[in-house]
């Protein structure tokens, strides 16, 4: 699949084993980056493909997805005598891809890089879209641009390898997509899943596959997220807030489904969607999140209150959400600190519930 | 004048006086990024454009055009409550204009910014291009990308407060533009040099305008620098290795000039202009450089097969220069370093003879 770019365009292609590695093994002069996990657990095939070229592992935690972290690795690179014919391949999850997108921005005016994608929730979600985004001094997601890679190779296999609360986090996106869609694109996701769940094949890339095209649809009306592209935050807003008084214990793709049926909620509240749909949809989204992960010590008006007044972005007394209304999403920016407590507390009770089975 | 842009266009306003600040005051929320100096030659004037909001003196030297310094001012940036409203300002040269566009480029995924260049070099060349060069780990500018301001604003006012030296190093990027665009338009800009040396509004709004737009049209055919554009690199390779060796005591447009000199006396060694173009040329170039800046120390051998080394960029063996042939420049890649020996030697034998004089 190809998406349009000022850079010239996103090319993703799809494979379910490791025959990839032979293009990427053409380019003459590389530099790997390459999630230490991942490399321990694929190192006989990898180390082929590294050959003698220089290679960083990067320890994908959060607190190294940091300019200090990315500073250091431009370090190495930079005694390279290929300079900037230097292609760098980013071998991992969104961490390992956020470090790799900036250096290959900065380092000599943008280098070219090869993006391989490890998680579902990378193959799914970040690999396209070209935003990167590094923590600076405490502050998350405080630097970077949009710098696509050049390729992207999707290779399934690495799923087989995935822990669940990885694998799940990755459905998240997936069903946001689809819910995203509109009503029927979400019943035929929900459909799939089943089958997704037992990592069927086809099942798998196929939902991989709309996925990715629901979001280049979206990133070609608004490549530099100057608006439209917002939407795209769907569940994101109450996600992040999770994703963050958990101390990124919770994966992101699971923060992004409570952040749905919190969104949902609120949407049924003000009547954009029916009752019935709302639990269709609930009962959808719990099949593929682990409360387990998000319950402790997760107190609904300490979370929100706190997390949510970092994210207002000081543009106004009042929030702004992305909701589903049956057709798709649209933006509102009139959402009330109670409709988010009310809907948040809800959710909390049923996940206290679930937790308690 | 406007150039088209991915980020939209480039708007340079062109004033001889500090009108201009009217406009840039009424942006809510502003950061600003001034030249120290500048600050305190023209203090009554910028405090008050200035106000209340916060801004950052930056000594602009060589030794903070680098990751640490834009690191250090985004520190600060991060604490406004403005966030990603918040417009940076510029005003200074080449040094703040690079430290300034990296942190726009960076910050938040990118914020608009104003740049208000200062010196004569700034205003005829880097203000446009939108290239951002910062210095890393000892590596010259390494680290950088295109974002171009939002808003240029030229005011020729500041430069009746320029060093000689600053003033001489613009007028060599005017002079090499001049140049690249042929015989013809080079002499016009040389019968003009008497009226720009003597400060006539004139005569420099002129000169500014011509360079700018003969820049702007080489980028608009390349504005990411992947092929054509090298050819602003006219002057340069010898112009890095003089700077760098002289530990950028040598201004950069002085520099230019002098690798000018040697590229035109290596086009006349091989036919590509005839000895009294040759003269001629040389004749205009000696009366805006200052040879007491570049002569001590001089000696070619040393200078150019050090430095010309690092600048070949690994690739291959012999050079590659952009030449003028009569009509404009283009670029070879079979210069030998006996061309380049024998041409430097000259031209500094004959800056020994004018500083002797």
């Amino acid at each position: 699949m190809n998406i349009a770019s000022y850079k010239g365009a996103y090319r993703a292609d799809f494979y379910s084993d490791f025959s990839f590695t032979a293009e990427v093994a053409q380019q003459s002069h590389k530099f790997f980056i390459i999630d230490k996990k991942v490399f321990g657990i694929y190192r006989e095939t990898l180390s082929k493909l590294v050959g003698s070229d220089l290679y960083y592992l990067l320890d994908a935690v959060e607190e190294n997805k940091n300019v200090d972290k990315a500073l250091e690795i431009m370090d190495q690179m930079v005694n390279m005598p290929s300079k900037r014919n230097t292609v760098l391949v980013a071998i991992g999850g969104g961490i390992v891809q956020d470090v790799a997108a900036f250096i290959a921005n900065v380092l000599y005016r943008g280098i070219p890089w090869i993006l391989v994608p490890t998680t579902l929730l990378a193959q799914t979600d970040s690999c396209i879209g070209s935003k990167s985004s590094l923590n600076f001094r405490g502050y998350k997601n405080l630097l970077g641009y949009f710098y696509p890679p050049d390729r992207i190779y999707i290779n399934t296999e690495f799923l087989h390898t995935l822990e669940r609360k990885d694998y799940f986090s990755g459905l998240g996106e997936i069903m946001k997509c689809a819910l995203m869609a509109g009503y029927g694109s979400f019943r035929e996701t929900a459909g799939n899943m089943e089958d997704v769940l037992a990592h069927k094949e086809d099942a798998l890339l196929k939902e991989i596959h709309k996925a990715l095209e629901f979001k280049r649809n979206v990133i070609e009306q608004d490549e530099f997220d100057r608006d439209y592209r917002n939407i795209m935050n769907f569940g994101h807003t109450f996600g992040h807030a999770l994703e963050s008084v958990s101390g990124y214990a919770v994966p992101h793709g699971q923060a992004v489904s409570y952040g749905m049926m919190i969104a949902n909620r609120i949407s049924c509240q003000r009547g954009y969607i029916s009752r019935e749909m709302l639990q269709e949809i609930d009962t959808a989204i719990w099949n593929i999140v682990m409360p387990e992960l998000v319950c402790r010590d997760f107190f609904a008006e300490a979370l929100y209150l706190n997390a949510m007044k970092k994210d207002k972005k000081y543009t106004g007394g009042q929030h702004t959400c992305i909701l589903f209304d049956g057709d798709g999403v649209g933006k509102y920016t009139d959402i009330r600190d109670g409709e988010i407590m009310d809907a948040a507390g809800r959710v909390m009770e049923e996940a206290g519930k679930r937790l308690g089975k």
